[in-house]
């Protein structure tokens, strides 16, 4: 076994080139009997085996800086950096992250988990090395998908005008999490050859002689000039004009090719980009076959591909999705939109029964919340659906799109909260208090599965903006209801009464809150618990009635403390005089959480059923 | 006069095509008499007269959508669609808005004053129109400037694969609103002419008979390639690869060439970009000669250009502009970076002083602080400077990037608070309440321009992710200290001693603070001040000794209540038993703040002296 002496890039430069696509087939021997244990990301990792072996045996990483776009396909690079004995703890709690992490190791040059950063930090790095007079390289290595964030395209402008010496690799496998949309990617999908260019080169040079002066007769040239000239170009010429020099596209599972290759930039000056065609879960045929299903995955069985049975209840996700439907077919106005995510939203069974009235943006969503605005504008109700972490990205246009304008826009915020193993990039905690303070903005969280159909139905018929979060994972199982109704804006539910000490929940803190009661009740404390429902507006009447009540008032959310949910009760009671109520904040403290199971990490900040029954008996002293 | 006759787009078409340049000299004419008395963006729309005049005569709006990206080019837009008569009040308190506003006009399709979303909100228009089956237009106006900014990419990239009928005019001046900036933008001024594709369409066909299999020697050919294709792209070439069919360059001032083309593509299907060149400033000399000093205008003589007299104290602007040139003077890992504005955000110093260490990402904000980031990680001191309004296209870079990596980048964020004319797209009152969320975040706003000095030095020298914030306009003239010091991080400074009422005010609102607490201390409420220069950490001993002295707090920010520095006051008062201390919290109420003065506006929401002076008066019954 060659895998078992390399413990670092030195012992990986010690091996001949004849020896390298061994290791590679040990390579994805390990990653193939880990991930299969431990979950994960399995496809991406797979095409990345050979592309990260030639890097790191050309280049001279931790001097040389490789940034790796959202890093889904950083593991071979852990592996062979030091990391191969803790890889199995790999996204399990207090084990190695599943992203590259720069606490982690000194050659994780930069932290990723969202999209579309790597160009940005690798120029950062280039512009340092240059003002440093360092002769190092940053290389960014970046996926055909991760090109249609426009952050990428941002810095790939300032690259080509900047003339540092930043090297890019384009990861092209032609598909980025899903399927890949926009133009752009079908663009760079249409290869040629270096010999066609070199002619070409020759024949303009000759044609270039004779350019004639500004001709008049433009719209006549540009109804003949259609399907003329973008089906000669190619993404060299792309890149090219750009800045970047452009080399490719190369074979990313061809050894040899790319170790020569990367010896040789390694002495260019400048922007370059390498082309390099991958095959996602290259080696696997299962991962191969259908790249979507192992882009992330469970345990599985090796043999037969075949992943762990699912959770009994349907997910969040799933009821979303199939409501999502229920509604549209009696509203033609609804549309769906996703940002490179049908799978993972649960809106690929939208998209089979209303393709016109869905829309992949691709990962882009800031486009993908003004383009809702724009269709709102003209008199859509659409439902927009992304992650929690990533509705991050588009921010500024919930503010000056959506909400500036009180459009009828419904963000469908999924995965908020604590995600669990894919750690502080992707846990969603921060969305009540990014969102709460702007106003004509709603936000609501549905307590159960059920819950979230009725909250779907709100919010596609209000007519307003519209914001929905809700976690992770399978709903409780509970009965959903088949006839849809639209809940009043602003009221909660008083799910329990009690006389000494009142819980106010939302979302995902509602079952454990009552769990918690129930606990509270066997020692004595007669508590009640409110589902709040409405994170903006707040049902004021029911929340001060019950503080005056019980005067102790404990919220719990699944969100950031600092202001949060529990804040606004805060600002809520102070603002009229309830300052004589006992209050006691329960959520997500002042500093990052790390990976872990969901289960794990609510026990960790004490919001799950005993954590709060324990709070509350502490509070209560 | 023809002006005077025209009340909406129906009295345009009633013109011959050959009075059209009459009725561009006597709108240019208009323009100027009103915005020398007004102020306003002055360039940019004395650019895009004969342009607006062209879509108004040939497309039928409001049926047709015309989106006009950013908005500050729609002054001619406002005039003939029935707001001329009130043209004199744009910008004014209670007026017409600087920027297209859906509420004002059913002619203004999108609101706008944030860059690069009219592709987005057009394509969402055009996608909306097909599946109603309308036959209208949308048609997005965009500069070249705004096209840097990743969401237009994003736009393109969608709108070349969904091929609706979308119309992009593509206004290029080659000037944003400073000097345009990146690769793209050099590469789009590259003219070339019809005639040339067409012959280059004859010999390409030709060539391409003999396309020869996918070759080996890729390298040497990289080698060769250098210097050639880029040289023999053209903007058009590019949008065709994106998907769009291209038409152009235009002469933006020829009205009839305009009309003429206008009228005919008024019948092409599928997305279309039209490129028409423009003169920032057209027709008017001073504007036509140093662009970037009539992009945005106070009230000037027509005659000379010369502007109203300046304020006689430095802005905070200048202070942070030559206070980041003295620090950088000592410590070269400092390094200046600006999305588009140097002169905004008084970076042209800096970058006069230092031009390798000064980095103009052009409208770029995501990038910007991504980039500062890779920057932090290679052991640079980046300070980005960008208006807090437009930070808040950065928010998951602040988060992903900065924060979660504790990378040592200092945000200076200007125009934070009420910034007045502008209005609801540019105030710049939420910052406090999206960054405090934050774990790693330390965030903090000077009280007058010299402490902002200090803040500064505090900033670059902490080594953690740093957030300031300071207002637009004029400081107070207070002495500046030559010497820097850096300030202990989460100390606050009681400026006024009192028993009765504590004021806890931060950055703009400390000096009106002070006032009240004279007017207060005069009807015999004895009144302490404290400037709490720490949004996060707060001074807790500060902030707790004297709420338990005084028994009563008001908290004063400029920015919204939700969440914001008064709630983290309350939060803190509350985790730590102080409930009984009486909190009255002062700064933006839930609603967006229409333009007006920065004076009138701070009167209206009650943060000026008196507001504060009242409100305490009104407390303390």
């Amino acid at each position: 076994m060659l895998l078992e002496n390399i413990n670092s890039p030195a012992d990986l430069k010690k091996l001949k080139p004849e020896q390298l696509p061994v290791l590679a087939e040990e390579i994805r021997q390990f990653l193939l009997e880990t991930v299969s244990l431990t979950g994960g990301h399995l496809g991406s990792n797979l095409g990345a085996v050979e592309l990260t072996i030639a890097l790191h045996y050309c280049f001279d990483s931790p001097f040389d800086k490789i940034i790796w776009d959202v890093g889904h396909q950083a593991y071979t690079h852990k592996i062979l950096t030091g990391r191969r004995d803790q890889f199995h703890t790999q996204r399990q709690y207090k084990g190695l992250s599943g992203f590259p992490k720069r606490s982690e190791s000194e050659h994780d040059a930069f932290g990723v988990g969202h999209s579309s950063t790597s160009i940005s930090a690798g120029l950062g790095m280039a512009a340092a090395s240059g003002l440093a007079g360092a002769k190092n390289h940053a290389i960014a290595v970046i996926g055909d998908g991760s090109l249609t964030g426009g952050m990428a395209f941002e810095a790939l402008n300032q690259a080509g005008h900047l003339k540092k010496d930043l090297i890019v690799i384009l990861n092209d496998n032609e598909m980025s999490i899903s399927k890949n949309v926009g133009a752009f990617s079908s663009f760079i999908s249409r290869k040629m050859t270096g010999r066609y260019f070199r002619d070409l080169k020759k024949e303009m040079q000759g044609l270039l002689k004779n350019i004639p002066a500004i001709g008049t007769d433009i719209l006549h040239f540009a109804r003949k000039a259609e399907n003329s000239l973008k089906s000669f170009l190619t993404p060299g010429s792309l890149f090219e004009a750009l800045g970047f020099d452009y080399l490719g596209p190369l074979d990313g599972h061809d050894l040899v090719q790319l170790v020569e290759v990367f010896n040789n930039i390694n002495e260019l000056d400048g922007p370059l980009l390498v082309h390099v065609m991958t095959t996602k879960g290259k080696g696997y045929k299962p991962a191969e076959d259908t790249p979507d299903k192992y882009h992330g995955v469970g345990t599985f069985d090796i043999a037969t591909g075949k992943g762990a049975a699912k959770a009994a209840s349907k997910s969040y996700t799933d009821v979303f999705g199939e409501t999502l439907v229920q509604l549209a077919e009696e509203d033609s106005k609804i549309v769906a939109i996703t940002a490179a995510m049908p799978d993972g939203t649960g809106l690929n069974g939208f998209a089979k029964r209303f393709p016109e009235r869905f829309f992949d943006v691709g990962i882009a969503e800031q486009h993908a919340l003004a383009f809702a605005a724009g269709m709102a504008a003209d008199g859509f109700r659409p439902v927009a659906a992304i992650y929690s972490t990533f509705v991050q990205r588009a921010y500024d246009q919930v503010f000056h799109d959506i909400c500036l304008q009180n459009l009828p826009v419904t963000i469908a915020m999924d995965r908020a909260g604590l995600v669990g193993d894919d750690g502080p990039t992707h846990h969603g905690v921060f969305d009540i208090s990014y969102l709460r303070h702007l106003p004509q903005m709603t936000m609501m969280a549905p307590k159960d599965e059920n819950e979230l159909r009725h909250m779907l139905k709100t919010a596609v018929c209000s007519g307003i903006p519209m914001a929905m979060r809700y976690p992770r994972g399978a709903g409780y199982g509970v009965e959903l209801d088949s006839e849809l109704k639209a809940l009043e804006i602003g009221r909660g539910e008083q799910l329990l009464d009690g006389k000494d000490l009142t819980i106010i929940a939302i979302g995902a803190t509602v079952y454990p809150a009552l769990q918690a009661a129930e606990t509270l009740r066997k020692q004595g404390i007669d508590t009640g618990v409110i589902n709040a429902r409405f994170v903006k507006p707040l049902d004021a009447d029911l929340i001060m009635t019950a503080a005056r009540g019980t005067g102790r008032v404990i919220t719990v959310e699944e969100n950031a403390l600092q202001g949060g949910f529990g804040s606004a009760v805060l600002e809520l009671l102070y603002d009229n005089g309830l300052q004589n109520v006992k209050i006691k904040r329960l959520g997500i403290p002042d500093h990052f959480i790390e990976h872990g199971s969901q289960a794990q990490l609510r026990k960790d900040v004490g919001i799950d059923s005993e954590g709060i029954a324990a709070a509350a008996m502490d509070f209560m002293k």
